[in-house]
């Protein structure tokens, strides 16, 4: 069991591939609050398939029908509802899996944990369509925390070998990462964009698929969020961003880098900015022993390619316990990325606004 | 509120550094286990100070004195509470410390988050010596994860830049990580340690430090441990992991490298090798979808260069409200990472028995 | 927060009386499990208004949609989610009461709690009508206890003050529950019905309302379940049973009663029946020291009289900040109690299935 | 797993009665709150044997050791542990225990859940010795609530069938409970302990124990502290107040006595109180729909009678498989109701406390 997430809000995703709705139940809302639904959809649309030539043509209204949790557009202090229902679902397409499973799929394991009684149509609940739902649920937690002044904003660092420079960690701004937003492609440098998209292009052209890499920045939260130990903001938000399909890593500041250098080197100094005090440098990506320094707290995360490739694959027959080759039918992303901006925004959304509600951050906010 | 961990097991880590005792709960383990104190006494001792030139002289005995939990050393079903004591403490050495964070420490955050009540005495709750009863309680579910033939084991991928080869991914066994466990250094080449040493005692002339790769192998899990979403071993297994303090990145399989790579190259075939089902190679690090392939599970974390370090570093003085050098006394190693490797296997073992407990995974034993 | 159950299992209840929908998602549920959806719909049938004279005539369909979790009607190891659309809803009726709280309803406290953003409709969040998925998520957990031959099953006490027997606390059988659930009135003496439904209908009469009193019995439990603590049976199914709304007490074998007795008349002793050790009484109710004896469980949960009466009432009028009358309109059951029979026998199963679940029981039903 | 209790605290609870020691640790606790150990002290007094002629007289210091989460008596924001040596063990009196179970006590169950491997010494980890470090948190959290001025206090309502009256549950105000701690006796009639005390001679002389019912009350919550369904005052409390040993039912305000009376009867009509709401009765015992009312709360817990008695009692012997005659030695309390006045308070303390920490009451107490 573990569909759920939170301490101080417990967001409970429902749902697979193919069932006949995915949705998500949060509570532990705080009532009172205003919800943009619009800016949900939008937000929603970045994730949403078939928006562009390097996502999958399955294309899916996916707008989320709110059950319960609000009157009049208002959190009114009950569980938030949203469901999502299924409506372009071809499970024909699937059917060979029940014996075959997808190499670098959860197929396999899924199939021997639920005695076969896993649902195996489009990856069941281990489905990136799963991010639906996450995805509202941290929308919704993003406006919550922008109350707060705090904003989260991702962007693509690398689609294959092409390459995006960093975030500036020291000075990264509210604006830095609503000017980010607004953009077509989530780029700091946006005309690296065609060369991604001859990446992703030349990949599916091969009946292949590439990764990457998106790096994440936090921005305006106080300082001391975070518990020591196992609730420090490192352990929650990679709890909270393993739960998006197909990550492999993730590094907070100068990440792996500091692997290599000298503490005089990696450690940063403090300086008192008028009465506030930052680091001259921001090699720890805004966290100190679990907890936010004050300056942005930056990670990343990396994509393996999407599993799903037209290849012919080497897999394994279960009915006939012997090796098979595999051909995956049906629409896939030959990369993930593009549309995981949004999931890594809204996966640590979801662990920040857990964190932020922590009984002893009141006087943090003050 | 974090200082605790588990879903199945509750494992509950108290004290400072420089407080009376330090310690730890464990709840919820199954009774009419023999726990070998032998061994848990062997196994902390390789995270004990003092034991070589490259760790810090403070020596501690640090013994834990079992009061509960067990009956002629069987687990009763009860809480095993393990205490130690803090015997050799300076506190003398930190004084200056109240007013001026130390540089890549928690010191500057805790004191915010506290209201400038937290213990900054040797960096209070959030010090290394904590890892003590973190490797007290690892040690505890190694054992009973011996019993169902599961192991865990660790070693030094890199120390500055002097790198050790990696794990064999796909055959690494049981008896490779005895093997390596028995090592005086845990090391996969173990004439490497004379560089690693150089490099340590290097930086400590330089009165500054080193950081470096841990890699950490689990061997012989069934297939399909682990929950889907939020509570995959990738999830359950970096929340545990960044408890460790200096881990600033995590990556599994083949991490962050799969970024760059086409499906093709990164997918793992299945194959029978006799009446079982393995993949040829593991990029996957042992898991898919959040749950354990029944291939060896394979992770990464980097640790940064020990944050204090004898030269002088910029910092702030709270009282005076402006910046000022700061000098750090008292005894610290200039590389946490020999001391690091039982702590990675001890986080990860409480991660990985918590999952193997979940309620449905009875049959994946049977 | 806390319309979420369960360690083993997470119940998460959504929904208000007049939001689009209200129902549930179970996470943790074990795989490869056939649900019985005619079982559950004749387990939910029980609970539906409108079924009697003594009930409220608001008439709903109240099927569930189930729209996750089951593959073919078993269970796929997913979260499973039912959604129960609110139909019959007439929003005018209940106006008036954003102004003046009804007097015994949670009207008031929730208005404070949530700032005046509470849903005021038919108790929105806090209504009775959220047993409806309550009920659905606990005929789940019965059948998944019935597979391991544990049964529960509830009747009515007594009505105002018409008073049927108890349990043979000793004998109770599953046969019995069976032959009870099968009776159109959930009685012990059937005859007694009569009596119950004229105390019932002469409240009603004087636009008034009765409580009473229902008793559940639990057989089939091996001895052990439950936990020490805060984990015992009687903590965790006083806190499942408190969420039946109305109930104000709870008590365990012959519960309050004890308070007056020696311990020679309250000790139940112990002897061999065959291989099998059980009590000759059963005071205990079923339960030592937290812990499942193997005896029935028994124990009996107090109703106040349905809040909601056609009298007029004293209340208070936020707008005008001074005292008021209140006629409540509207259609409510002058007594809750044999609708409530369900509710209790749901909420027990959440309890007992997700204690049955403990990682340390397996060994239990060996 | 259950020895832990808190969703926004977690107190663990740790020892068995004859192992090395007892005790707790509380995570969670906000830093920079004085804790006055003194009053902890006498706090822990009024629950520790020998005091006077009604209790064991087995006498322990019971003086808990903090050995962290304090600096110079202030929570620094680590997990506060507090340690009780176990020194006046004699393990000898339950040798036979082994093969005998006691009736009443957990002896039995524990035996079967533990596989035999569970501590018999003198109950082991259900030992009331374990109510030690429960009334340590407990008085934690009371001194907590004290600075929000919120007061809890308990009194001996009966023993045997000697009754006191009930607190006067409309007007209870902090001055009553603090009066009613500086008694020798928790008693609202004082003169009454005489006979209660017979009772409880007469017992011991006829080798026997009586039980009794105790009844606490908790003033200045404000509006609203609780949360809807499983989370609700009434179910997190009777989770807590279960946890002390021999309690077998609660009831809240009117309890069981409602359930015979109309709606009419049992509502309590709000009014306004120049400018505060308040009802004229108070027969929902300041909870309604799971929330504080602002009146005062009310709760009665049942204690059956001390199941260890020296008379000789029936049991069985494990060994031989049949019959037996048990007669316990040892010293144990006739009457547990005076010692568990304390543990109630503190069982309460720690709910209301856990409950009042949710992250979205901060307006409530604005």
């Amino acid at each position: 069991m573990s569909s759920t997430f939170g301490n101080n809000i417990k967001v409970s995703i429902f749902g697979q591939s193919h069932s006949e709705a995915i949705g998500v139940v949060i509570d532990g809302l705080p009532a009172n609050h205003k919800i943009d639904l619009a800016e949900i959809g939008a937000f929603m649309a970045r994730r949403a398939p078939g928006q562009n030539s390097v996502s999958t043509p399955r294309k899916e209204p996916d707008i989320p029908r709110i059950v319960s949790g609000l009157v009049d557009g208002v959190t009114c202090g009950a569980p938030l509802c949203a469901i999502i229902e299924n409506t372009n679902v071809r499970s024909g397409d699937y059917e060979k899996l029940k014996d075959v499973p997808r190499p670098a799929h959860a197929d396999f394991a899924a199939r021997i944990k639920h005695g076969g009684a896993n649902d195996v149509r489009g990856g069941g609940h281990f489905s990136a369509r799963l991010t639906a739902p996450l995805c509202f649920a941290g929308a919704v937690c993003l406006q919550l925390l922008k109350e707060k002044n705090i904003y989260i904003g991702a962007h693509i660092c690398s689609i294959a070998n092409v390459k995006d420079r960093l975030f500036d960690s020291v000075n990264l701004s509210a604006a830095d990462l609503t000017r980010l937003a607004s953009r077509e492609r989530p780029l700091l440098t946006p005309e690296l964009w065609q060369e991604m998209e001859k990446a992703v292009t030349d990949a599916r052209a091969d009946q292949d698929s590439v990764g990457g890499i998106i790096e994440c920045g936090i921005v305006g939260l106080p300082v001391g969020i975070g518990e020591p130990m196992f609730g420090g903001m490192e352990n929650r938000i990679s709890q909270a961003i393993f739960a998006v399909p197909a990550v492999k890593g993730i590094e907070f500041g100068n990440g792996f880098e500091c692997a290599a250098l000298r503490g005089s080197q990696n450690n940063d100094a403090f300086y008192y900015d008028g009465d506030r005090i930052r680091t001259k440098t921001n090699n720890h990506g805004g966290i100190l022993g679990g907890l936010s320094s004050g300056m942005p707290v930056i990670f990343r995360a990396a994509f393996k390619p999407t599993p799903s490739i037209a290849q012919s694959q080497q897999s394994v027959s279960f009915s006939q316990k012997q090796d098979t080759e595999l051909v995956i039918q049906g629409r896939h992303d030959p990369c993930v990325v593009l549309r995981a901006v949004p999931c890594v925004e809204a996966a640590a959304a979801l662990a920040v606004y857990d964190m932020v509600l922590d009984s002893n951050n009141g006087n943090l906010f003050a």
